[in-house]
Protein backbone atom coordinates (compact mmCIF):
# COMPACT_ATOMS: atom_id res chain seq x y z
CA UNK A 1 0.00 0.00 0.00
CA UNK A 2 1.62 3.56 -1.00
CA UNK A 3 1.33 6.27 1.44
CA UNK A 4 -1.13 8.17 -0.64
CA UNK A 5 -3.35 5.27 -0.28
CA UNK A 6 -2.93 5.19 3.56
CA UNK A 7 -3.85 8.46 4.14
CA UNK A 8 -6.78 8.42 1.39
CA UNK A 9 -8.16 5.73 3.36
CA UNK A 10 -7.86 7.91 6.90
CA UNK A 11 -9.40 11.10 5.21
CA UNK A 12 -12.46 8.59 4.33
CA UNK A 13 -12.48 7.25 8.29
CA UNK A 14 -12.99 10.78 9.65
CA UNK A 15 -13.70 12.81 6.59
CA UNK A 16 -17.31 13.21 7.68
CA UNK A 17 -17.91 17.14 7.10
CA UNK A 18 -15.64 18.52 4.10
CA UNK A 19 -13.27 20.88 6.09
CA UNK A 20 -10.12 21.75 4.65
CA UNK A 21 -7.13 19.89 6.80
CA UNK A 22 -3.61 20.48 6.26
CA UNK A 23 -0.99 17.44 7.64
CA UNK A 24 2.33 17.38 8.36
CA UNK A 25 4.35 14.66 9.13
CA UNK A 26 8.08 14.50 9.91
CA UNK A 27 9.84 11.17 9.80
CA UNK A 28 13.29 11.42 11.06
CA UNK A 29 14.86 7.62 11.47
CA UNK A 30 18.15 8.03 12.43
CA UNK A 31 21.17 6.36 11.16
CA UNK A 32 23.76 4.94 13.68
CA UNK A 33 25.44 7.51 15.70
CA UNK A 34 23.34 10.60 14.67
CA UNK A 35 22.19 12.35 17.98
CA UNK A 36 20.66 15.13 16.53
CA UNK A 37 17.20 15.81 17.57
CA UNK A 38 15.59 18.63 15.77
CA UNK A 39 12.05 17.79 15.39
CA UNK A 40 10.70 20.09 18.08
CA UNK A 41 12.28 23.16 16.72
CA UNK A 42 11.53 22.09 13.25
CA UNK A 43 7.80 21.61 14.10
CA UNK A 44 7.59 25.30 15.32
CA UNK A 45 9.42 26.93 13.03
CA UNK A 46 6.98 24.90 10.03
CA UNK A 47 4.02 25.88 11.70
CA UNK A 48 5.06 29.28 11.37
CA UNK A 49 6.04 28.85 7.64
CA UNK A 50 2.80 27.27 7.16
CA UNK A 51 0.91 30.36 9.11
CA UNK A 52 2.13 32.60 6.63
CA UNK A 53 -0.01 30.69 3.61
CA UNK A 54 -3.25 30.18 6.03
CA UNK A 55 -4.45 31.35 8.85
CA UNK A 56 -4.35 29.06 11.94
CA UNK A 57 -5.84 29.05 15.16
CA UNK A 58 -3.68 27.51 17.41
CA UNK A 59 -6.69 25.60 19.11
CA UNK A 60 -7.13 23.70 15.59
CA UNK A 61 -3.36 22.46 15.87
CA UNK A 62 -3.32 18.59 17.41
CA UNK A 63 0.32 17.28 17.55
CA UNK A 64 1.07 13.76 18.02
CA UNK A 65 4.84 12.77 18.29
CA UNK A 66 6.15 9.30 18.43
CA UNK A 67 9.49 7.15 18.76
CA UNK A 68 10.18 3.57 18.61
CA UNK A 69 13.88 2.19 17.75
CA UNK A 70 15.31 4.58 15.51
CA UNK A 71 12.40 6.13 14.05
CA UNK A 72 10.52 9.19 15.50
CA UNK A 73 7.77 10.73 13.19
CA UNK A 74 6.15 14.10 14.54
CA UNK A 75 2.52 14.46 13.08
CA UNK A 76 0.95 17.89 12.93
CA UNK A 77 -2.33 17.89 11.33
CA UNK A 78 -4.27 21.55 11.54
CA UNK A 79 -7.99 22.35 10.57
CA UNK A 80 -8.35 25.25 8.48
CA UNK A 81 -11.13 27.68 9.06
CA UNK A 82 -13.76 27.56 6.48
CA UNK A 83 -13.06 29.94 3.69
CA UNK A 84 -16.22 30.55 3.06
CA UNK A 85 -16.66 31.86 6.68
CA UNK B 1 -2.95 0.71 11.32
CA UNK B 2 -1.42 3.66 12.98
CA UNK B 3 0.20 6.18 10.57
CA UNK B 4 3.66 5.36 12.82
CA UNK B 5 3.52 1.81 12.25
CA UNK B 6 2.96 2.47 8.13
CA UNK B 7 6.12 4.62 8.05
CA UNK B 8 7.72 1.62 10.58
CA UNK B 9 6.74 -1.22 8.58
CA UNK B 10 8.37 1.15 4.79
CA UNK B 11 11.21 1.86 6.91
CA UNK B 12 11.98 -1.58 7.13
CA UNK B 13 11.63 -2.56 3.71
CA UNK B 14 13.72 -0.12 2.50
CA UNK B 15 16.44 0.65 5.18
CA UNK B 16 19.14 -1.85 4.46
CA UNK B 17 22.10 0.65 5.50
CA UNK B 18 21.32 2.33 8.27
CA UNK B 19 21.01 6.14 6.72
CA UNK B 20 19.81 9.04 8.50
CA UNK B 21 16.81 9.73 6.49
CA UNK B 22 13.95 12.60 6.73
CA UNK B 23 10.47 12.46 5.58
CA UNK B 24 7.95 15.35 4.95
CA UNK B 25 4.73 14.82 3.90
CA UNK B 26 2.41 17.59 3.15
CA UNK B 27 -1.24 16.38 2.91
CA UNK B 28 -3.92 18.97 2.24
CA UNK B 29 -7.39 17.86 2.11
CA UNK B 30 -9.35 20.55 -0.19
CA UNK B 31 -12.90 21.09 1.93
CA UNK B 32 -15.75 22.14 -0.36
CA UNK B 33 -14.83 25.57 -2.41
CA UNK B 34 -11.03 26.09 -1.41
CA UNK B 35 -8.98 26.73 -4.44
CA UNK B 36 -6.03 27.57 -2.31
CA UNK B 37 -2.77 25.79 -4.05
CA UNK B 38 0.21 26.64 -1.84
CA UNK B 39 1.70 23.24 -1.64
CA UNK B 40 4.62 24.09 -4.36
CA UNK B 41 5.83 27.25 -2.58
CA UNK B 42 5.27 25.67 0.83
CA UNK B 43 7.67 23.00 -0.17
CA UNK B 44 10.19 25.09 -0.55
CA UNK B 45 9.75 27.18 2.32
CA UNK B 46 9.87 23.83 4.32
CA UNK B 47 12.98 22.53 2.67
CA UNK B 48 14.97 26.39 3.60
CA UNK B 49 13.85 25.67 6.82
CA UNK B 50 15.01 22.04 7.36
CA UNK B 51 18.31 23.05 5.56
CA UNK B 52 19.22 25.24 8.96
CA UNK B 53 18.83 22.07 11.24
CA UNK B 54 21.12 19.33 8.22
CA UNK B 55 23.22 20.29 5.74
CA UNK B 56 21.24 18.73 2.82
CA UNK B 57 22.55 17.98 -0.79
CA UNK B 58 19.61 19.11 -3.19
CA UNK B 59 20.49 15.88 -4.97
CA UNK B 60 19.62 13.70 -2.21
CA UNK B 61 16.25 15.01 -2.24
CA UNK B 62 13.27 13.30 -3.67
CA UNK B 63 9.29 14.87 -3.77
CA UNK B 64 6.47 13.20 -4.87
CA UNK B 65 3.66 14.97 -5.58
CA UNK B 66 0.10 12.95 -5.84
CA UNK B 67 -3.86 14.54 -6.14
CA UNK B 68 -6.98 12.49 -5.97
CA UNK B 69 -10.40 13.67 -5.59
CA UNK B 70 -9.86 16.17 -2.87
CA UNK B 71 -6.65 15.35 -1.47
CA UNK B 72 -3.04 16.52 -2.36
CA UNK B 73 -0.15 15.00 -0.94
CA UNK B 74 3.42 16.11 -0.77
CA UNK B 75 6.13 13.86 0.18
CA UNK B 76 9.37 15.10 0.85
CA UNK B 77 12.09 12.43 1.08
CA UNK B 78 15.86 13.45 2.18
CA UNK B 79 18.64 11.43 2.47
CA UNK B 80 21.16 12.81 5.12
CA UNK B 81 24.82 12.89 4.78
CA UNK B 82 26.74 10.31 7.27
CA UNK B 83 27.60 12.46 10.45
CA UNK B 84 30.37 10.27 10.54
CA UNK B 85 31.56 11.25 7.23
Amino acid sequence: MSLFSFLLGEKKKTASVAKERLQIILAHERGGRSKADYLPALQRELIAVISKYVSINPDDIKVNLERQEDLEVLEVKIELPDPGR
